[in-house]
């Protein structure tokens, strides 16, 4: 084992720039989920990955069609009986780039810079999928696989949990297996890897405010008519105190406790208020006498309104006014529950001078994942082994509903990692992978599949 | 005098397609004078009127170039000396025509339906002035001129009134004159003409709130980082109570009072709330005690956000939010007092997690113009003759900052009125204009040409 170990590093290594090639030419893919973007590049992105695992020899790769972007499944089974299955899942869907002037080049690309990929996807998550399959043929190259694998790759995470939800509920017995392993969830720190066992959940709606029926000219008609946007920001503001405390009723009531363990760790952890004030760029964090920053992004519930849209740029009192608010919530708050209470404050607080509606709900609940499990030690050992640290256990603040989707349907708990790093600027202009940090990941990813396989 | 006024009243009801025709190439200029639309335009406009100006055999037309769009400045002398002159206010920009697809025509090719021309500028205001043309064609077609007239033409009446500005201090010579007729001010029913004694000045400025340096995506960082648009939906949430008042200390210590003579008109006044809430189309008006909807549009100043702006449609925490704020404020309010306030309570208010700034920022104070004036008595009776009805004398809620400058800076009063009709759509799509009530127009501006030169 030691030796086809060695090769497979040896392979992984002498091989990188194929990596980055095959990296390079999904990022020129710009397949984005969202509503108005180009669905031949969704279709695209499958015809590419669907190409590449059967270029890894799987013992059958399908594509699933659903009411969005279709979900890709393939599965190789180990030759030697009685290995674990590990379930791989990845996204191919990416964000949209816009603004396009903030990037310094352009963002389906792929642009090499010092020790950096820069594309949207680089790091979210098309570099991390994809070094799981650059760890997959270091390991064939040197032999047979250790254990069994199936791929889950969805193409609408950044927009509509939906698709994947229907799937897992409808296809639990090909995804059977004896852990999921995600490799989304990312890392702190070049020299510190981290395994994730907690991730906030998320109930996110668009609440629309309508006012009059035709766009009015404020000089005619403001005093007596309400603006919409007035009300909603009044809505907006009302759903924090002075301290961000969020005024639904009973909305901390099922938020679950942290622990002395818990906090111990957080009081270690490297991501301390000076971190998270340098990495924003904000003038000031807001303040809390309460909680740690790291408690606050990972163990406590938040609000941001995500977007807001109202008329056009005249000196109008607009017919309507919408913004879209997201909660992030942990375990056990119940997304249904705090959507009613949500329903329940703005039917409370809206006047008679606006008609008011809830539109394209999302939710998913927070999750814990058990961190005593074989998998996850194995996962310890092997990015120890890469990165010579013990890897950092921590909870984040992001939701990856497949998580709790597959615990909830299926019983199935995941491995959380990734190789991404916090200046990666997912989701924002320059979106970049840091290609040494990758290449560890691709490392570690293989001990991980040798180490599993000797579990047996 | 009486056959010369048949004469041209004649001609005018003889030659009303001309002004149809005229109006219809006018509208087909779109000359918004907003950034980011065609400047070309606006040079067609000035030279399309030029030309107009031109076929009246005016004694001299000047086009002056501004820091934004051209002022126009025409005149013509009576033969007779010693007639009164008559200042002839209009601004040729319109505003911006999105959302085109709420249009059912083209907003710029002039449509006409039953008794309405549509097209953006029918009514505000290229409808107006080609008016008081086709009044002066009329008269020229049956004799002299009965006054001296001269032509002051704008175009940033939409968007900027400092070139306006700048203009009358500067040219106090060239604008003198007797009064300022202004038919930029509407009426209230087709069969009510009005005419206008008080404008509401404004204060509009846009506040930019600044958090993080880069988008932030929400799950890594909200609870942590504040939402800069958290920050100005708190701002403008707490400009008004409970009662939509304003808050800013001392904003209403300058308010005139509305008198019982002025209470008892609007009281009468045919703009009830029942008026207020059908042409609206809202679910219902602010309640308010204390005024009556016309006097809160005419003699009560107010607050209206006309746009917001943040980040994309992305999980994130924006750099920034912006929004513009517009006080429309009342005699004798004053405009620098009530920005000196605003910028005193978000320095209050605003928490450190921010910085914010305020940007082009564009003031008016309030105007009440003398009623008791020769000018206003000849334009009652011309109305009246006209329409067969005394007209309205009332105060209105928008802004024409002309008025206030001419009063300022040159003691000019001006008559408002005009043939505009609140469901003409100004600002908004579908823009129209009723022909019958411009016709009706055009017949009172002879009348009221005629009546004031029999005032020498």
């Amino acid at each position: 084992m030691e030796t086809r170990l060695v090769n497979s590093l040896d392979f992984a290594r002498a091989n990188f720039e194929s990596y980055v090639e095959a990296l390079s030419q999904l990022i020129a893919i710009p397949s984005i989920s969202h509503e108005g973007y180009d669905p031949d590049a969704i279709r695209r992105a499958v015809e590419w990955i669907e190409g590449k695992l059967n270029s890894l020899s799987m013992d059958r790769v399908r594509v699933f069609q659903t009411s969005r972007s279709p979900i890709l499944f393939a599965e190789k089974l180990a030759p030697a009986m009685g290995k674990p299955t590990i379930l791989i899942y990845a996204h191919y869907d990416v964000q949209p780039a816009e603004p396009l002037e903030a990037w310094d080049s352009d963002p389906f690309a792929a642009a090499r810079k010092d020790d950096y990929l820069y594309g949207r996807g680089s790091s979210d998550m098309k570099g991390q999928f994809l070094a799981c399959i650059a760890a997959l043929e270091a390991i064939q190259q040197s032999g047979e696989l250790p254990v069994n694998v199936k791929f889950l790759i969805e193409g609408d995470e950044e927009t509509d949990p939906e698709p994947l939800d229907s799937f897992i509920k409808e296809h639990a017995e090909v995804l059977e297996c004896d852990h999921c392993l995600n490799v989304d969830a990312g890392m702190l720190r070049q020299d510190l890897p981290a395994i994730v066992y907690g991730l906030r959940g998320a109930m996110s709606v668009t609440l629309n405010v309508t006012g009059p029926d035709h766009d009015l000219h404020d000089g005619m008609y403001s005093g007596v008519v309400e603006n919409p946007f007035h009300v909603l920001a009044r809505l907006i503001a009302g759903l924090q105190d002075e301290n961000r405390r969020i005024t639904l009723p009973g909305f901390y009531d099922d938020v679950r406790e942290i622990d002395a363990n818990e906090h111990a760790a957080a009081e270690r952890h490297p991501s301390d208020a000076d971190y998270y004030r340098q990495a924003s760029g904000s003038p000031a964090l807001i303040p809390d006498d309460e909680f740690l920053p790291i408690e606050r992004i990972g163990a406590r519930p938040s609000f941001n309104v995500r977007w807001v849209e109202m008329g056009a740029k005249k000196s109008a009192i607009p017919v309507s006014a919408r913004a879209r608010l997201a909660f992030r919530l942990v375990p056990d708050q119940d997304p249904d529950r705090i959507y009613s209470s949500l329903v329940d404050y703005v039917m409370q607080n809206a006047p008679t001078t606006v008609s008011w509606s809830f539109e394209n709900r999302v939710s998913s609940p927070g999750v814990l994942v058990p961190v005593e499990s074989d998998a996850v030690r194995r996962m310890q050992a092997a990015l120890k082994a890469t990165w010579r640290v013990d890897p950092l256990l921590q909870r984040i603040g992001g939701a990856i509903p497949v998580v709790g989707e597959l615990q909830d349907y299926l019983g199935i708990d995941s491995v959380l990692t990734g190789f991404s790093l916090p200046d990666d600027n997912i989701h924002g202009p320059n979106e970049r992978l840091h290609l040494p940090t990758a290449q560890r990941g691709i490392e570690a990813l293989i001990r991980y599949f040798f180490l599993v396989g000797e579990q047996a």
